[in-house]
């Protein structure tokens, strides 16, 4: 199984392309967010997908009332996105509305500072929420592998943990996932690397590669 | 002094543009989201600018990590938005992240239903940290007016509040006027009359004019 998600979190198209391209062999899936959508078009996604074959991840944050999640949801599924990136705070409504229209992975907990003045004390509601609304995964953030493992003994066996914050923002791959995540997320290490290829092949043996 | 805003909930920029050109003259600002901006990509914001020469809020309901928070910010501010909506969930250092790069209205309570899971306990929380960072203003929801009072008693004077939810969601104007409301945001029932116009001047007056 592989476990290595590649965050595009760049503007160009071109620099998308390339990166995922050199390293779509190391990789589960590819997330790609509102910057790169806003620099190279919602299009970007389909690109990434038929360069790549791999499922995309669209990291949006969704956080509106359900008609607007469900509104934005549907442009981006149909643009080819399989998975998109949710806030649980805003309720399980708004949450619902995007699940009904494809896979949802739900944000419980962030890996910035700010993430701990209310989402962290919410941490306990947002895993109800999702054993009870069952998405394909959650994320949580791989700089607080003590908070993965809380989560992971509290979440239902059959919902996935995604980790950001390995490289860059410190997080441990080691600790992440020994704490119980199932992908790990990895942007700038990869992306700003002389050679994204072999930096995603590091990453991907030391997560234990394709065992 | 206008008080009335815009929400233009649509996808496609001839219907946005040909609202907006119509109701000008009623409206102190005009709202975009990503539907729209989806739909008919970023450049959308200046267009509106400049048919009707007012100033645009992109309701974003940012809710990401600062960096990422920044980045978006920077093209959308640069496309011509004078104010973006911000999520103050994510934590301070995510709202000033967008507040170094322009103005910033940021949400503090919602109107659907999910809105009574965590958004709604943490007002006090939230309009503690409106009052420090001091964005422009803020939004709360006009169906429920006691809330848009208790926010107000609580809000610095300075902080303007901004409120959703008059018309096709149920709530009052009268009530939330005098519950404290600065300015009120109306979509549906403008963009789906039959003569938008006619339905801006009529709310115009409703809140009274110019007055």
């Amino acid at each position: 199984m592989k476990r290595l998600v590649l965050a595009l979190d760049v503007y160009e198209k071109e620099t998308a392309l390339k990166v995922a391209g050199e390293t779509a062999r190391y990789l589960w899936a590819i997330k790609v967010n509102w910057p790169l959508i806003l620099g190279s078009g919602l299009g970007v996604i389909g690109e990434l997908k038929r360069e790549t074959g791999l499922p995309i991840i669209a990291d949006l944050k969704l956080a509106d009332i359900p008609n607007t999640n469900r509104l934005i949801a549907s442009r981006v599924f149909r643009a080819g996105a399989d998975y998109i990136i949710t806030h649980g705070f805003v309720g399980r409504d708004s949450v619902r509305a995007v699940m009904e229209l494809g896979e949802v992975i739900m944000v419980t907990e962030m890996s910035h500072p700010g993430a701990r003045e209310f989402l962290q004390p919410s941490t306990d509601g947002l895993i109800e929420m999702a054993n009870e609304l069952e998405p394909f995964g959650i994320v949580a953030p791989a700089t607080r592998p003590e908070r993965v493992s809380y989560i992971r003994r509290k979440l239902d066996k059959s919902i996935k943990i995604l980790t950001p914050g390995v490289g860059a923002q410190g997080g441990s791959v080691h600790k992440v996932l020994r704490a119980g995540a199932d992908y790990i997320i990895v942007g700038r290490s990869i992306y700003t690397s002389e050679s994204p290829r072999e930096s995603a092949r590091r990453i991907y043996e030391e997560i234990g590669g394709s065992g």
